[in-house]
């Protein structure tokens, strides 16, 4: 058991976090660099430290720093948030051996869910539905090569397994190409990756992204929150999303989620989790589980009215979840629209100082930052800065409320995507719900030349 | 059926309504002062008119100019929102008489919750638990006098049939006094209320307040929305309130909540309305019933995920109830601050212009204003600018949200009462919910010459 936490993180997460704390009467510890001296929730902390320099290498990913903080301050478990340290196994191990709680799963989950090859094998253990693929890595047989092609069925895609986030992957619509672009993927891996392992799946062509958050205790309980679609996204960063997933058979999502929670039990998983997936034709595909709480997770805690973070903290304390699979209930739908401070336009980062910031409120109606007027938007970080989130008993009602919300949020100083997010709002196809996770970057260039990639 | 709203109101409840008719994709009509022209809310409505000057009896309580600005912009509907003219009959029966509809109850309905004898009845025939009293209005004759008082016990408290507010009210500990008293109420309420009339009733000493929210349609349904706990009130007015109301017996709850939804079933009521009870040794004493929506209405839709505006637009719509008392849920525990423009330690209400304003953020935080930086308070309205709102799996939990969203709150340019909730969140007696409706004016009044005057 511990009473206080120190956060790893910064930006809207870092508040999130510390709100999360407070609301469990837990002591709070945070950390900044020299360029968010002026956070608001360094004074809402009941400590701070100062770890270094804006560049996050040399602060929030320095993890002698983060554990000379703990050790100082008296913490006795550490939240990693998002990005930065959540999803590396080997600091999550360091924390460990210090002799601290790191408030996530185990260094061993982490480590399997970030090789591809070992997560998609943990899901076919437990018959999560993957994408149809090779088992195991690609070698540089020809007609080995061509047998599992052709059992798949092309268009397919090659993969690095330390790949990610769009980076690593070759599509391959004939044969004849397959040899050189599996070579090609594979010297592309080892260089940029340092492991030049690939592998082989069928290519989907117009996949929605719909995930399925998941928590996961110490005693052997899982179960799952529901669905977010978060198909709209640009250049792989996702831009507008929510719960529950829509047109989507709510029998085969149960039976998805729940194998979902039976490979958490499996693997002995504990924690916040989401098992992402594409979907298409009435077909769940496993791509990838992320072991950390996720930047959407809002829109599953408006419909299950859950604290996400509240559980993750929980969980780590060696508390039974709260309640079972029964008594999830998703109510309504939810909306979350990420706020970038980038030009609408270019997409260009609009780093700056922000002159006026009011937040939009009322019922059903979520807002998520650290910003502030007066506040600085960094060029060392993400330009993401607040997360507008809204709450409907239907789909429609979500949608109202955002495009009012948006129209009473009032973000001066910088440019941001506010624009972009009114124009989505309205878009006949996403309100129809028949978007894939190419729609946005088409409708981004209209001359039809978005990219054939996938993540 | 109705398409297009005219929201006879100001401040933070013109905005309410606003957001629930643009949720439910309905039209709305604004109103608003020369002194409230920069309002949010104007530039978010369809359409807005100016009704005339700062003084509300010549604008907002102007019955003819709202009455024309309906007819001008086409609007069907009128929401009083409260205060003003929400509670008045005339008005009410003058919008019908245009062919207009009035979202709330008849004027009937509104006459007779307006005249305490009349209510008192009516609660009687349908077994609503009432302040043991006189059977309607008091003549001067002594010995009668001395008989009904006697039968109830001393102390007994003399009211006028037209008073509120803790106006028109006399407490008489001793028979000796009775006669004057009661002939000294009357010539007081002839001379105030234009109404003579008074009645005697049991004088609780330490009662709480506790409301019971019901909505009703047209359709003969209604249904009661859990408990509200409002006893922290300083001169009748409500200062911090909370649902559900703490260490009530469930089933005598229900019991009485049942005898609420069947008194507005035997009257036809239409639209939301609240039972205000005085509490006091596990038994209920109706007072009144507000025929109209409440300022502490958020702490109700926040334990039940109900939205009670749009349920009184979708009642004057003709609509059945979207749910039976079966299906009401009150989940967790809400709280909220009013936040007034005043000196928290004189209380003299504090115009002027705001010069920032930073709402609180996240997970069960609500923000109800209108508020923004560069807005300016007026003299002329009400000093409450902004209701901060919490919800928490428990009564804990909100109370450390409603702590920390009070730290998280900056406004600046004018004095308000933050820290005066500051004090009472951790204030022992409040934190234990073992106050009185006088608890507040003593705390405030350490040398304890708070009144003697209850409501």
């Amino acid at each position: 058991m511990f009473n206080k936490v120190l956060i790893a993180n910064r930006g809207e997460i870092a508040l999130r976090v510390l709100r999360a704390c407070k609301a469990l009467d837990l002591a709070t510890v945070v950390v900044y660099s020299t360029a968010d001296k002026d956070a608001s929730y360094v004074a809402l902390a009941d400590e701070a430290y100062c770890i270094g320099p804006a560049n996050s290498t040399k602060s929030y990913m320095n993890q002698a720093a983060l554990l000379g903080v703990a050790k100082v301050s008296g913490a006795q478990a550490i939240h990693p948030g998002y990005g930065f340290l959540s999803e590396n196994a080997g600091f999550a191990e360091k924390v460990m051996q210090a002799g601290l709680i790191f408030i996530g799963p185990s260094p061993e989950n982490i480590r399997v869910m970030g090789d591809k090859i070992a997560a998609r094998n943990a899901m076919l253990a437990s018959n999560v539905p993957c994408v149809p693929g090779s088992k195991g890595a690609l070698g540089s047989d020809e007609s080995s090569l061509q047998t599992i092609a052709e059992n798949i069925g092309f268009p397919v895609i090659i993969k690095a397994s330390a790949g990610g986030g769009g980076r690593g992957m070759r599509i391959v619509h004939d044969s004849s190409e397959l040899l050189s672009a599996v070579k090609l993927t594979q010297e592309e891996a080892r260089k940029t990756f340092g492991n030049p392992e690939v592998y082989l799946e069928k290519f989907l062509q117009h996949p929605r992204h719909i995930e399925i958050q998941v928590v996961s205790d110490s005693h052997g309980n899982a179960i799952w929150l529901g669905s977010r679609d978060c198909s709209l996204q640009r250049r792989h960063q996702k831009v507008l999303e929510e719960a529950p997933a829509p047109n989507v058979d709510s029998e085969l999502l149960a039976r998805v989620g729940d194998r979902c929670a039976q490979a958490c039990m499996a693997i002995g998983y504990q924690g916040a989790g989401t098992f992402e997936f594409l979907y298409e034709d009435d077909e769940f595909y496993f791509i990838e589980m992320n072991t950390r709480i996720q930047v959407e997770h809002p829109v599953t805690e408006m419909t299950t009215g859950l604290d996400i973070v509240q559980l993750q903290i929980q969980i780590a304390q060696g508390e039974k979840l709260p309640l079972e699979q029964a008594d999830v209930e998703c109510k309504g739908h939810s909306l979350e629209c990420r706020i970038n401070a980038e030009d609408p336009d270019s997409f260009v980062p609009t780093p700056g100082k922000i002159t006026g910031w009011e937040a939009p409120g009322g019922l059903g109606v979520r807002v998520d930052t650290h910003i502030h007027s007066g506040a600085v938007i960094s060029p060392y970080y993400d330009s993401m800065v607040a997360k507008i989130i809204t709450h409907g008993k239907d789909r429609d009602e979500a949608f109202a409320k955002m495009r009012l919300a948006l129209r009473e949020t009032h973000l001066s100083g910088i440019l941001s995507n506010i624009p972009l997010h009114q124009t989505l709002l309205d878009d006949p196809s996403i309100r129809s719900s028949s978007v894939d996770i190419h729609y946005l970057e088409k409708l981004l260039s209209p001359s039809g030349d978005a990219k054939e990639v996938t993540s």
